[in-house]
């Protein structure tokens, strides 16, 4: 079998470490393409660029792969700008990571991360988001490799069904207080915000978004709960957002 | 009871027609506040703004309402600003619209439009984004005012189901020839994308973003078959990402 053709994307920026670690693991495993924003890029959603040009450029940050490209945009556009104009055939996976931080719960719907794999997933190609429960540019992803190698592994040898991504967090332990992975639901969780405001030295008032994560649910079932109690959480993720429990009821209304 | 308290955003800026349209139709059903982007935030998705400040300024567009205030963030900022700085309480409803142009299908998960609503949606608030198939900026919204009022009035009064958010679409036709409103699902249709290439003055390549909306999906319970048929089409939407059918096949994986 020919080797597998990979496509590697990140929301921090094409220099984080937490790229340069996936791109290490996955070099194992295939013929790594990377095509990563070329500024952070956190918490953008599934933004892309319409109304601005987008820019994109080969450069070689740490000798580890031959076709390394930056780009202006967001990462949804690296991922469509990847599969458009750089790789030759449609990747056979595309990771995204290893985020700095926590994309579990609500999070999977502000990151950046997540989705750049779920546009992946929306143009057919099995993929992944990987994150690590560490804010801190210099978090430690050397305990966490060996996961990676094996999950995406197995996403190269299974496939994923259609539709469906996988979004896994990883919990900020060592290697051996790491008690094993499980399948998992979103929490039902969410932000409560607190905007920090001040006022600029011309007098004018302006807001730094900040929030609180609160998480009330108390299944055993979630990410959640999973990463707090020392496991890997791996959350199979769908774009189709229909929520088709609620038709019933809407039929019945007066419309 | 008291009127209902109403939050109106969009994603085409607080000037847009369709957003003034909207607030107009509101006026109606109880009492406007509006926060919406200073700036077309087309495509946005659910993107927060993180790494730089925000700025709220109080104005006043067209004296249709008291309480009018541009953000200089995205839509999802806008409703978490509202919520937090600017209402004295939880809305009753959130709209966000009208779209000048269609968030059905795949749209729904690039739509600023949309991820307004939704992040209401996650704060507990009962939210609706409109959507009309008409991307001009002098788009007539007259044909389909009294739609938008019967909803949201089914809205006031029923709410909605824990964590669903109403996805409206409207057909561009003149109001005797909307045949009427159908509950769909998402159709599963993806844009292929192109990107258009080109050359700066000083050499340097540059891309645009376009491409072609295919749908595949020949159901007639989607709402491209409603709008393309000539009926509203009505998408109850989920923000649980949670692709609950597939966590089966992935538990038997070895990992």
């Amino acid at each position: 079998m020919a080797r597998p053709l990979i496509l590697v994307t990140n929301d921090d920026g094409i220099i984080a470490p937490g790229i340069r670690a996936l791109i290490s693991v996955m070099k194992e495993l295939g013929e790594v393409v990377v095509v990563a924003p070329d500024s952070p890029q956190s918490a953008m959603g599934h933004a892309i660029t319409i109304n601005d040009t987008l820019k994109l450029t080969k450069v070689q940050i740490d000798n580890e792969v031959e076709k390394e490209y930056s780009c202006s945009g967001t990462p949804v556009d690296c991922v469509k700008i990847a599969v458009n104009e750089i790789l030759k055939r449609k990747p056979d996976l595309c990771v995204s990571g290893v985020n700095h931080g926590s994309n579990s719960s609500i999070n999977v719907i502000y990151s950046g991360t997540m989705s750049a794999a779920v546009e992946a997933g929306i143009e057919g190609i099995p993929a992944i988001g990987f994150s690590l429960l560490d804010y801190s540019w210099d978090a430690n992803f050397e305990p966490i490799k060996s996961h990676i190698k094996k999950i995406a592994s197995e996403v190269l040898k299974n496939g994923l069904p259609e539709g469906v991504i996988l979004n896994v967090n990883f919990p900020k332990l060592a290697k051996e207080d790491i008690k094993g992975t499980k399948i998992c639901r979103q929490a039902k969780a969410m932000w409560q915000e607190e905007f920090d405001k001040r006022t600029n030295p011309h007098g004018k008032d302006y807001y730094w978004l900040t929030g609180k994560f609160v998480n009330l649910d108390k299944g055993t079932d979630t990410d959640e709960w999973a990463l707090e109690n020392g496991y890997i959480s791996i959350v199979p993720v769908q774009f189709d957002l229909t929520a088709h429990h609620a038709m019933q009821q809407l039929n019945s209304w007066d419309l």
